[in-house]
């Protein structure tokens, strides 16, 4: 099955927000064995999206689309597309329901235009949307399969995962099983260095690495019949496990620090932290973990300039150590823009510190690349760090 | 003109990076009054590039390309946009020494493969890269104008910048000018009715409102024939500023976080500050200003359960401009994720105290939205206050 997706809205046009549902989508289709060989983005505009859908309809097998749903009347997706696959608009009586039930709630007089809503193509499957006022549809036609989701992500998404994942899945006669090992610390050639051999000799599940922001992912994928209760990538999955050892942070889509702040809450582990080139990147990045200010009791970010060294970086790790009663202390330090010039090597140093047995651990390394580079780079670094020494001591 | 943004890239139909290309051309097209009609994006797939381009040149004036310029096999955009206009590929001899030269300086082999990106449709114009190796052209074909960019976006905008836009400006009798007018502490609704018989007579002068992220910006258009040295916004633009005074933070692009840095760094004022569940999202947006750690002196992240309201906030600015020495302390407490449930009303402090005159702002503000809407909000509120308290105290 070859798909496309369609955006329908002028903001995207105009450049006021970028498609990122057509990302969303794109990745989600191809966990599942489908194919995208289109993305189309077209304004509000009857004429040009009819243009738009037939090109579609005739070169795809299953046509995504997204917006133009909304209660407006420059929503006219549902209009054009009735029309096009040559269905009327119907009262869809259990939606219309739904719609007025949330105004009465709300307190709020229901328009004409929220009436709108409740019309879909005669003979479609209505998906609810548990986020928002505007359902979505599916329509088989002609073979073909047209979806219509709303616009805003967090509509999408969430009608997307539980309702058109469910209902391609069970358009097929295969079940498609992807398992992503996620890396630190090693680049994506040296991970494809280790897994040569496998890669080269792969059969039933097959093996791509990619690499984003200096984090390296392995994915495998296989296909079976649906009814195969046995997973086939586990095979390959513990011979990788056995060449990369802990260098795989976490399996599917947990980021290094939702594990790390993860392996913080579980072992009641509290930490504070020092940050100079960071500037601050680092809290801001662990407090994004839903419930860790019960663990994180400090952040410190000071640009004062001192000398740089493992031993100034241990020195402030056990400082704020002491100071915040943390069971650990971690300090990244490392030059930072300063509005000078500097050409000179320049390096940073990681230190974490525990109270319990003393330990130490310190790194110091070369920076590399622009600020943005340099620091999200370094954040990494210190998570893995936390990450590891938790895992080495708890089991 | 109508135009086309046509990226080519598999990775893009994979969803492993979005399409930000198509925003950014989208944008610039949108200030000098081109529209942009259509977005698509295909695959490195000769067959299917060459249905899409066919589409493009047939329904759109302006077609401007993104990707598939590299030195692989891969890529093969170039050849298939000479074959669809009927065009040879010749060597372009600057573009061969320019390669030639960059290989002799690194010390690299030049292979077949390098020497293939300096071929390009017969007649077109030639487009330097100042940030990599893969030029990019344009084409004047059938009235139909095709620009060829490469995907990179780090290559792109320069290209677009230096080369494209001053292209398509010099096509046009007119120039558009464009005038963009920031605002925090207001919302868009509020905007339009403080504007609303400018916007109903609007007659030269075209405005536009929009909001991002609890911001708003005015957009203002006026065209007019190129030798006009006359700011036809300027005369609307004062008018606006009359009504909006200080809500208005900056003009253009500048983001309020430069605007609060670079009034900081300008009056040589140094600030410490410390922040609760903004977790160090106001030290991390601030430590992005090149240069600030010549002002920003300590940051301060704190989980501490205290007792919340002014009084608190206030102390703890004083306490952290004392302990740092710098002339203003900032302080954003509010509730945070403790990892309980929370239903009731929670309530963010923000105090800004300074040493010179011992002057005092604080605001008290009920948070809504979700942890992410909360925090950015607050550190916008933060940051504005930076910027009102030091413009009201330098002119």
């Amino acid at each position: 099955m070859n798909a496309e997706i369609l955006a329908v809205g002028t903001e995207l046009l105009m450049g006021q927000i970028v498609n990122s549902n057509a990302q969303y989508i794109s990745k989600r289709l191809q966990d599942i064995g489908v194919n995208v060989y289109f993305h189309s983005v077209v304004g509000d505009n009857p004429a040009r999206l009819r243009g738009v859908l037939n090109i579609a309809l005739q070169r795809s097998d299953l046509v995504i689309m997204t917006g133009g749903l909304g209660p407006t009347q420059d929503d006219l997706t549902k209009e054009t597309v009735a029309e096009i696959v040559g269905r009327k608009l119907v009262l869809h009586t259990e939606t219309l329901e739904d719609i007025a039930a949330l105004f009465r709630r709300a307190g709020w007089t229901m328009t004409d235009n929220n009436r709108k809503q409740a019309y879909f193509p005669e003979g479609c499957i209505v998906l609810k949307n548990s986020h928002g006022t505007a359902p979505g549809c599916i329509i088989e036609t002609d073979g073909k399969i047209l979806i219509m989701l709303p616009g805003p992500p967090s509509e999408m998404k969430p009608m997307f995962e539980q309702s058109v994942m469910p209902y391609l899945e069970q358009k097929s006669p295969h079940k498609i099983v992807s398992t992503y090992l996620n890396i630190f610390g090693l680049g994506e050639s040296a991970v494809e260095n280790m897994l040569m051999d496998l890669i080269v000799q792969q059969k039933d599940t097959t093996i791509a690495t990619y690499a984003t922001d200096g984090q390296v992912t392995v994915r495998l994928t296989s296909k079976c019949k649906k009814d195969n209760p046995e997973d086939l990538n586990a095979g390959v999955e513990k011979e990788i496990r056995k060449r990369l050892g802990d260098r795989i942070y976490s399996t599917g889509n947990s980021s290094l620090a939702e594990v790390a702040g993860k392996l913080l809450l579980e072992t009641n582990t509290t930490i504070s932290i020092v940050e100079s080139f960071t500037g601050g990147l680092l809290a801001c990045v662990l407090s994004k973990i839903p419930g860790i200010s019960r663990v994180f009791k400090q952040g410190l970010i000071s640009y004062a300039n001192r000398r740089l060294d493992k031993e100034t970086a241990i020195q402030t790790a056990q400082d704020i150590m002491k100071i915040s009663g943390s069971d650990l202390g971690l300090a990244i330090l490392g030059h930072h823009d300063s509005g000078e010039n500097h050409n000179k090597d320049e390096y940073a140093y990681i230190a974490l510190v525990t109270r319990e047995q003393n330990q130490v651990r310190c790194l110091e390394y070369k920076l590399v690349g622009d600020e943005q580079r340099r620091r999200n780079r370094s954040v990494l670094q210190a998570l893995d760090i936390v990450r590891t020494y938790i895992q080495e001591n708890t089991d």
